[in-house]
């Protein structure tokens, strides 16, 4: 693959939308962004922001029906038909959208991938692992991350910072925030195991500190790859 | 299950929602729906008619995503991703509508189920059958039919008589029926050898007939079923 696979991982309130847009303003002032578009192939960004769910048309639309509480009214949603949910939306992000661009030679900076679905419906959910790997793999033709940011923050931090953020306008109320406590503190279990099942693509970064800290920290961690990749 | 859970398969055209509600007048009309009711546990309706994709609020915003070319713009759907839906609104309606009915005793008539997936995705589109298998199984929790009728069309007189038919209101332009001619002979083939390997819950009905002679070979294929189930 020409391009480089990054991707950005957390509970809520972790910061990961905030420090994926720092990076892209980042990479551009910084030149590294002038210097793949050396490597670009055809009528590809150098640099693609983008994330899951909802990276794609049909995406959006499966976002709504994901996240949004008011999109199936009173209908709960039943666990296996969300997982489902969320690997339609990776199937068709991978294919038209993730793989044209890193056979390209873009770098491709995602907001969620297949870690988020293992913490949050394999330990969250407490849905069979062995079936969400099925899935991921099924969804993803193969394609993993290159590097992967993990913003670790707890669970009560968290979820306290999303009550002062903007909402994102295509989603009135949001179905993954509004479960309760133990569902978050699994999840960043979750996180922790796989940091160290992948110790070779997951970086941990300590997300309670400063956005400004975090973001020092993000490229502190990211350059040393870019010099390697972009030498 | 004190239930018992009937379901219509067919190609595009075959008329499978005219003989599901068919059926379902019949059933009224020759006293079966009153003599289910002494069976019901529960608020339940004795006959239930349902449809898939679209039997749940979620499957509604599904089926809209799946079925309607103008709902992902110029995007063009991955197959992967179409099958991952197919089995998302499969799940939420065997979760929510199809087994609480079935455990409570009724009669459930439904457009459409597993076989569909197999005879399009599996023979339409050549995915994989093993795939297919998998995420059926996940997402039907085990439940098969006790009876399905195929209603058999040759692909030709099924796609001439879905011109002449009123529209899904739901749904601008069918993506399903846009698929070319071979497709459709192909999906054809599908249903046949399912209802060779399944040929003890599949009957097979000849449906280039008039809808009067199709619905009086149901209603003989049906009868006794019904008497067996409640004698």
């Amino acid at each position: 693959m020409l391009g480089k696979f990054i991707v950005f991982e957390g509970g809520e309130g972790a910061g990961k939308t905030t420090q994926l847009n720092l990076v892209n303003e980042w990479l551009s002032w910084s030149g590294w962004t002038n210097r793949i578009k050396a490597h670009i192939q055809g009528d590809y960004s150098p640099v693609l922001t983008t994330r899951e769910p909802g990276g794609t048309i049909l995406g959006k639309g499966i976002r709504k029906l994901l996240l949004d509480v008011t999109a199936t009214g009173n209908e709960a949603i039943d666990e296996r038909a969300e997982l489902l949910l969320f690997a339609a939306d990776r199937a068709q992000h991978v294919s038209s959208c993730l793989l044209p661009h890193l056979q390209h030679g873009s770098l491709v900076l995602c907001d969620r991938y297949t870690d988020s679905t293992i913490a949050y419906q394999g330990y969250g959910r407490a849905l069979d692992l062995t079936l969400i790997h099925q899935l991921n793999q099924i969804a993803t033709q193969g394609l993993e991350s290159d590097l992967t940011f993990w913003l670790d923050i707890d669970a009560e931090s968290g979820l306290a910072r999303t009550h002062n953020r903007e909402q994102d306008p295509e989603i009135e109320s949001d179905r993954m925030e509004a479960n309760e406590i133990s569902f978050h503190q699994r999840l960043r279990q979750g996180f922790t195991d796989l940091s160290r099942q992948y110790a070779e693509r997951i970086v941990r970064i300590e997300a309670q500190q400063p956005n400004t800290v975090v973001a020092q920290q993000i490229q502190e961690s990211f350059e040393p790859y870019l010099q390697k990749w972009y030498p």
